[in-house]
């Protein structure tokens, strides 16, 4: 019966690999050391469906060699950024073997942190602070240059004052009230495409985490206004743009996760602006995602 | 300088709408209680960017309004299955907004089991039985058929043999040796899209996930070789197809989880077949995407 | 200066070991395979206290030699449930060491559950269904009989009638109102003490199971009126005890996680009893543990 | 049957609350913006369990009404410090009922960070840094003094060198080889007992805090060596005591959380210091609890 619906399917798309593969690269300077901890999934298509089809596995590289090549060059290649690693792995799939046709290589950094005080480094000791989680993916097709994203996510800001939302449509099911002064509370995710691989990466990514941050606090002494989420993510991008001339698309996602002050009259109370309830859910979820507009056109 | 930069930025992607709301509905027939709760994420996509370029929020239908709405549709129409209901909140802000222009609605339903004893149902008690996800995709464009995709995730399940791995290419960083019985334990990850709106949605995802558990296990007595995940993956969506005529395409992903035999010999024990130690990363992580070949291609 | 604080601090209590020890055993009856995979933390406490003091090992059962341990018990003894395989890492410990004076074992059974079709059982293939969890705790000291522990966790049941909750306290920060017919839904949290280590430890903690949901559930055609959780969770404590002799001491823990009806008459709609909200946080939290009374005192 | 089983079943502990009610404080300098954010677990024990025993609920504070006075006290009392505010709220349901036989407050603070640069400080904007997890305990009895801990939780730290384990028991079981020089990983959980409520609460967490860094780091421009994780945890405790007179007791568990190198002569590498496997299990699990010595005894 199988073999008789074969004849009616094709594939859209195949794609297999190693999830997970866990790395912790050391680079001893003297007695300072240098740290990158990272997880990859590396995926490769191939030219064949064989192993699909028949179950002949001929031209599988088995996920376990995967896995041992992603260590193998860390060992040879060093890791210097978590893209060039991403580039680094791509190149060797396709150019080692003739029958991949494709490599999409995501990783995230463990974001270790050296230990500093007063100016003065550690040599040899690092905390874990996730105040936001650098990630990237690299893919390559047989023939073509590699494509790069960086990201970053899981960064999450508030600010108490300096956000509104007014004017938006009503209907029936409207029971939203205008607000002059709310708290703007998001998760930020973003991932923006690079226009080359010659990038500074790790500079890159600082440029666009702190012109997310600075669209969003503002100056420190009085903040800046948002009239909308929407608003904040689109001037944020436009700045990106403006600032890192290696980003091409950039991608933005500003959950809204709503604080909402407490009512208290039933407890013959009157909270106007101090005690608030934060709320898991539902969020707003608010995204946009932007390019340079291409220079044929002007 | 954000008004410069503009000129040279243009649009690829805008949307918004409300992540995680929760709806919990009840259906009382006599003292026979059916119920469905579900976790919905709306987005809408609008003609116009203005909220994004100049903060004029005219246009914005609230987050909290689509919130409501959910809330309301729940109550005006009530939920069949999270298809159904996914289909009406798309064709609400179709048909209620001249504005917007795409609708997508993505619903998980928190997997209730009503109570049951030697074939007798209660009326009103449900158990939590989180076996395998239900989840589903309802995407439209103004003017155009919705499309739907149903799915299901973290079906983890496990044969301890029938299962093997060989003849696979070896390279300078192969060590894996070939397995002609080996454990087979997945995570399965499954979406398929419809051809139609016109399904008994809860039949066919029941039709696919037997069919799933199916080509994993084979018959009860003796099981059914696996030569790869690959093929297995594979022989399961021709399945599929052949079952289920209003699935048009279906992609599966089938983590490969790995149990090693631990090796005790250090310990001075003879270990062949008994002791095996569950890996939780990596893993490895098959995909594949198939579809019905056109017919006019006959 | 630590020299000096040492005087003037003493040991409250010690310990070490392996957290997350990963155990798979399967048991070969011809081709019908029997399986339990656990996860384990074993702790040791040592009758010195040198390696803390000054940094002298030669008393540490090292924790690498823990994990190797519970491996090779898995190989040797078999693992006939998780608390007999508790016991038998206390006893090894106890007897293979002078210096031990107490072991504890924690152990997390991974809920797969044979595939089975009309009452036909497969042979070597599992599904993961972690409707509730089974986890154990066993403690021994030196020269002492061991105190072993089973329970139950992340049982989620709902009920849709047949819970009430009033004539509660009233204050002046009360806002709740009396409910004759609410919705109940818990996570059911149990642990227990054995008084015996004879036990049938899997049909122990299966009649301790099915107690619960039939105290919560009721008589399948009508169910059974909760006037609180208090009483639902004492009038299971005391039919445990009166179905399951070897059981001495119970605990249980019912968080009431909360469904409210979605009040819509600002939206234009009455909903009376179709759609709810269901509340992520807070929950209440019930709490009580009972035990049979000293036979002596009577 | 139950009636006859209650005469033979007696209370060990009860008590019930609300857990994870959320509450966020703003305190308003002008347009200086103070916040606090946290998670609270409030449980009370009645005097009384006719609740349990007949569904008698006039004693019952309701869980609803705990949220609300959560609520109402941060409104009239403010939040100095998650310390201080969960000895507030013991002291309410003490003083304003008679029935209540002890309170317990657990409360997590979420840790926002006032954003800063060059050392200017933000009016109003945060951002979410959960390097270390500050949380509390306060439990009261009736008539009694309140018991305060305070704790911190999930501060990973990593140090590449200065960490050994030499001269350990060998037998049977052990195949670990000695380090001179190894990683050590660990996320450290502390909660300590204050001798006193009068506590400037988050100067003596960030006091603890700091001593824990210190000890596992060492000088900056050198490290310290650690012969045992027991050891650094041992001296940390020592330290703690010695700079913070108001801690009379403190617990430490430091996992030994595993970075193996891996070996690559099979790939034709030697891999000797530069590429590590991080071990998500098992871990070490090293724990230790030290009081100051009574005066009496001296």
């Amino acid at each position: 019966m199988a073999n008789t619906s074969n004849q009616s399917v094709e594939f859209v798309r195949t794609g297999y690999g190693k999830n997970t593969v866990k790395v912790f690269h050391i680079r001893r300077e003297g007695t300072h050391h240098h740290i990158i901890e990272l997880v990859a999934d590396v995926q490769l298509t191939l030219k064949t469906v064989k192993d699909y089809l028949t179950g002949d596995n001929s031209d599988i590289i088995p996920t376990d060699t995967i896995k041992n090549t992603v260590h193998a060059l860390a060992k040879l290649k060093g890791i210097k950024t978590i893209e060039d690693f991403a580039l680094d792995i791509c190149e060797h799939f396709l150019t080692s073997f003739k029958h991949v046709t494709r490599v999409k290589v995501i990783i995230e950094e463990v974001p270790w942190k050296r230990l500093e005080k007063n100016g003065i480094e550690h040599e040899h000791a690092f905390i874990h602070c996730p105040e936001a989680q650098h990630f990237c993916e690299a893919e390559q097709y047989l023939n073509m240059t590699p494509v790069v994203h960086s990201g970053l996510k899981d960064m999450k800001v508030l600010k108490t004052t300096q956000s509104g939302f007014e004017g938006f449509l009503r209907d029936r099911f409207t029971t939203l009230t205008e607000a002059r002064d709310r708290f703007f509370c998001t998760s930020v995710y973003s991932k923006w495409r690079y226009n080359t691989v010659n990038v500074a990466f790790d500079a890159a990514w600082k440029a666009v985490k702190d012109t997310i941050i600075q669209k969003f606090a503002g100056p420190y002494d009085r903040g800046e206004y948002s009239p909308s989420v929407q608003k904040t993510l689109y001037d944020t991008q436009v700045l990106v743009l403006d600032r890192v001339p290696e980003v091409e698309e950039i991608e933005i996602i500003m959950p809204n996760q709503h604080y909402f002050i407490i009512d208290m009259t039933k407890l013959g109370l009157s909270n106007r602006d101090e005690v608030y309830l934060p709320l898991d859910n539902p969020s707003g979820n608010i995204t946009g995602t932007v390019r340079r507009k291409p220079r044929a056109k002007l």
